[in-house]
């Protein structure tokens, strides 16, 4: 029987849970999950119809209807796909069978005789094949192809998905043996999980070349330079991550996926050297990544500037993607420690709560307020504003349905000794030989239970972690036989408290946040009382936040002709203020609004 | 005979100088124009006809060869003729006569019979002309062809260009009489100086007519929305500066052109208002402009990153341009203020030493130290790294050359009753009837003694221009009937002072700067003492900074896995240091090295 979710390494030190073995049964979730499997899985379908993403499949065998979309429009489809699929299995999920037949024979209609799968190369009038490895995009749609033929596989819906994914691969494998790579990393990952569905060896040693082969300047030169596309160093060279941000995360993501299955250690031990540094300077409180705008990059350590961060959502995405694979290889629960602040503050804010508007970008400063976006507008920019119903470049809505709708698996894994819990939802869990119950209320309620309702007579451990904030928190204790009504709890401190940064941290000196959890806080125009604008608040960080809002003062700016003068602090009068904040996550879900994390702190 | 410098109004507050009347015989600038005048425009010719950006000028019309350089290198050729022109009537200048006969020669040749000339569009396997309004920089090349033919009109150089001028002026007249704008404005300066120069009047009535259009979202719709091209708001209804900086500036420059030539008088102050507006709130302390990378382009109020500055050059250029032009018209001396900062922050900070390499941006804190760049290297990017002999996009080389070569008459202004000095350079002027020597160490020294060495028998006002930064300096008395041998004198207080930002600027809180007279200094990392990184100095802001020299500490940096904690500052012990400070315009210069001119305050 078809089985397993979107990463299954054949070794490790932990183990993934299939997705039907994890139900999400309430709470933050399970909501989030819920409007996933519908409202937003039905409007990219919509959109993607509506634009012609899909019909550049049915229409690309005649040569005569224009393409429309733009170069990486396939891969959406493909996420698309791979969406429907995993939900089509969730517990409580959607069943796209239908659909999922549907597309997948429009998108094997559209698969050249000798495997080439790509709407906009190749064909008459279109550019050559492989003509632009830097943008054309075409080995990254080929990865999403088999991502999703791989999903089909595991789920069993659309069924001859995987053998579209198959021949494709094998026109890789056969053109890229000896030289070339992707400008957008994606293929990695891909090639090393149809491996380890197919058992098909030529996959992983395609992949494990194309990881190789990268970081040698290959690539042709461009105005942003090789790093830009993670060509400038050998991927098990680097210091940290660099350049585009979503294409350094998914490479590291083949390259843990290559170093696992072929027993590479100094590779995996290279990438995750490069992930504790940059988690260390180039990551934003939000747990974002990329503070560049101009080429969707990592900026230089410590340069991260709220009000220009750029921390795309597919850069969340594809952080959780990889801290799962490297706690998977290396069993070190801190990896969980990321991804739970990346999906508390960066997925679940790029979500619109009807799940029909995404942020791109999530900046953590927004000092103007903007127009909102109508909800038939395909934006053209996506580094600024509200959220939008669709872009020009729709790369996240996609991703992040796939995600979502494969939640489950990325929450609890197994080993020979037992099973472990990486993040806190009121779920049920089939794992280890045991079935457990999980009830918390958590990231707004600390406390965790878990009841046992099955377990075997041998002993079992069971592991809880311990998020980095809530350190001086005992794990709770291990191996034991369980017996059914047996408990594990934990009581996690979630209460506000104060953050401050890294005094290298240019960007942020000064100011502090309010963290409540994994979630961070900000302050939100439309909250505060009259008169007060976020340019002029300061805090008093003596005094402990309160769950929605903390003390402090309102400062009167000075107009000048010039802003930079000889007095320090150049304020008029000051009176005494409280600064609502809310969740960062909730912020401009009531309209446009300004906002900011970071809070300049009240000087004596 | 021909006279005049590059900016002629026929009426105006105050009135321009010729150039040749202003001879600059020592000091900071007089080395600046000496290395201009033969190295830079050396330079700029070898590498022009080594690009084969001349030569597309006498290939084009045979249809066949390839034209060379991106769309709007047309521009840099008549930058670079403009250059020459002013340069070879500055007294002391190299008089490039012959070589402008055989450009003139060589442009003209490439005229089309109706009057259109740009080498990339409108002949065989070329885009249509004006198919790419946008970006096509077709309008934008034409007004740089416009200002060259001015100046050589002016200058008595290169014969028959003004005739070529006019004739691509008279096409765009009658292509652009009911619609269309450029992406890039610049035509609308350059149509009211051909005005000025022809007395033409359809020339102003274009470049009237083409400040009115815009604003009105009639360019084609572009991922970076309309305010890039300024064609969001109307000339006259903006509150400040949006959209690319460049253009921003060009546009503002012309519309003040416009204006003053049609007695607009709520036009020009609606210009002023938003440089009003723009210096207070979008103007880095270097008086740089245009924070973002990615759109070349202004940031929100008070967004102004250090760390990702983008301070072009020729948003330094055009700041001095529209300075000037405002100057000129309303008769204001504080425009002196923001020309004399751009000048000694921007424009000697861009130019090597030996006239042959620049910095496109300007930023203002360099935190890693990159590679140099080789002096036969086009660099692809332009945004960071260290000075470079050329770039793919060169508009700054020819626009500070233009500048320098024509310096002159920006430094002095005259009126009915007298003279302005706004700049202070050891200098003979001759204005108002009157003839002067100074003598200044400035920027240095902040004496500048002002010699009369002619005057004539009515009384005169000799005006001195006392900057923002030394306002406690009594401006001299006036007007008197001077006699040879009377001198004034001024005494400013360059001695080095601590700077604070406005709070409101987030990049820059908690942070001090030092400036002396009008130059903004910083701290390289290749004087700092043994073991001191610039990301760990704080300075003592109650202690006065010292020439090159302020007083603080080397604060050790905690690691930690995840930088947001806690603890307020996070830093362990710290030591007395000295850190060395140099002028920003002359960092980078001993090799390429880390920077910073903002300086973290050390707390208590």
């Amino acid at each position: 029987m078809a089985s397993g979710g979107p990463v299954v390494p054949s070794r490790g030190a932990l183990r993934p849970v299939d997705p039907r073995r994890v139900q999400i049964t309430g709470g933050f979730w399970a909501q989030r999950q819920a409007v996933n499997g519908t409202a937003t899985i039905e409007h990219c379908r919509t959109w993607l119809d509506r634009l012609g993403w899909t019909g550049n499949f049915a229409t690309t065998g005649a040569g005569t209807a224009r393409r429309r979309g733009r170069e990486f429009s396939d891969s959406e489809v493909y996420k698309h796909v791979e969406a429907m699929c995993w939900e089509s299995v969730r517990p409580g999920g959607t069943d796209y069978a239908a659909r999922l037949d549907e597309l997948t024979a429009m998108i094997a209609g559209a698969q050249a005789a000798d495997g080439y799968l790509h709407t906009a190369f190749g064909r008459p009038g279109q550019p050559a094949r492989y003509s632009d490895l830097n943008f054309g995009h075409e080995l990254y749609c080929a990865g999403h192809l088999i991502q999703a033929g791989v999903a089909a596989a595991r789920t069993g819906r659309a069924a001859g998905l995987l053998e579209v994914a198959r021949g494709a691969a094998d026109h890789v494998c056969d053109t890229f043996t000896d030289a070339g790579l992707c400008g957008h990393p994606e293929i990695e990952t891909a090639l090393v999980e149809l491996f380890r569905v197919t058992g098909e060896q030529r996959y992983l040693d395609q992949a494990a070349r194309f990881v190789a082969r990268r970081g040698h300047r290959s690539l042709p030169e461009h105005e942003f330079g090789w790093r830009y596309f993670q060509d400038a160093v050998p991927v098990r060279d680097g210091e940290v991550f660099a350049g585009h941000a979503v294409r350094a995360l998914y490479l590291a993501a083949g390259a843990v996926d290559v170093a696992v299955e072929t027993g590479d250690d100094a590779l995996l031990a290279g990438v995750a050297r490069q992930f504790d540094r940059t988690l260390a300077r180039r990551t934003y409180v939000t747990g974002g990544m990329g503070s560049r705008h101009l080429d969707e990059s990592f900026g230089d350590d410590f340069v991260l500037p709220p009000d220009r961060a750029y921390s795309e959502t597919c850069a969340g995405v594809a952080t959780v993607m990889l801290a799962h694979r490297l706690l998977l290889a290396t069993g070190d629960l801190r990896y969980g420690d990321i991804a739970d602040r990346v999906l508390h503050n960066v997925v679940a804010t790029a979500v619109a709560d009807d799940g029909q508007a995404f942020f791109y970008a999530n900046t953590l400063h927004q000092r103007t307020v903007t127009e909102a976006v109508p909800a038939d507008r395909e934006q053209l920019r996506f580094g600024g504003g509200p959220r939008a119903p669709w872009f020009e470049v729709s790369c996240c809505l996609n991703n992040v349905a796939r995600l979502l709708a494969s939640l489950g698996t990325y929450l609890v894994t197994e080993d020979d000794g037992g099973m472990q819990l990486h993040h806190y939802a009121p779920m049920t869990v089939e794992a280890a030989g045991m079935r457990l119950r999980v009830d918390t209320g958590y990231p707004d309620d600390g406390g965790v239970v878990v009841t046992v309702e099955e377990a075997p007579d041998a002993p079992r451990t069971l592991t809880l972690r311990v998020p980095g904030w809530a350190r001086d928190v005992a794990a709770p204790p291990v191996p034991k036989v369980y017996r059914p009504g047996d408990q594990v709890r934990l009581d996690l401190p979630v209460k506000p408290r104060w953050t401050f940064p890294d005094p290298r941290i240019d960007a942020t000196r000064g100011c502090a946040a309010v963290e409540a959890g994994p979630v961070v806080m900000c302050a939100e125009s439309i909250d505060q009382e009259d008169g007060v604008t976020l340019d002029d608040i300061q805090v008093d960080t003596s005094v402990a936040p309160q769950a929605t809002a903390v003390k402090g003062r309102l400062v009167q700016p000075v107009e000048r002709d010039w802003p930079y003068t000889g007095l320090v602090d150049g304020r008029e009068s000051s009176n005494p203020i409280v600064v609502t904040l809310v969740p960062y996550h909730r912020w401009a879900r009531r309209g446009p609004s300004a906002m900011r994390i970071w809070l300049p702190i009240a000087t004596p």
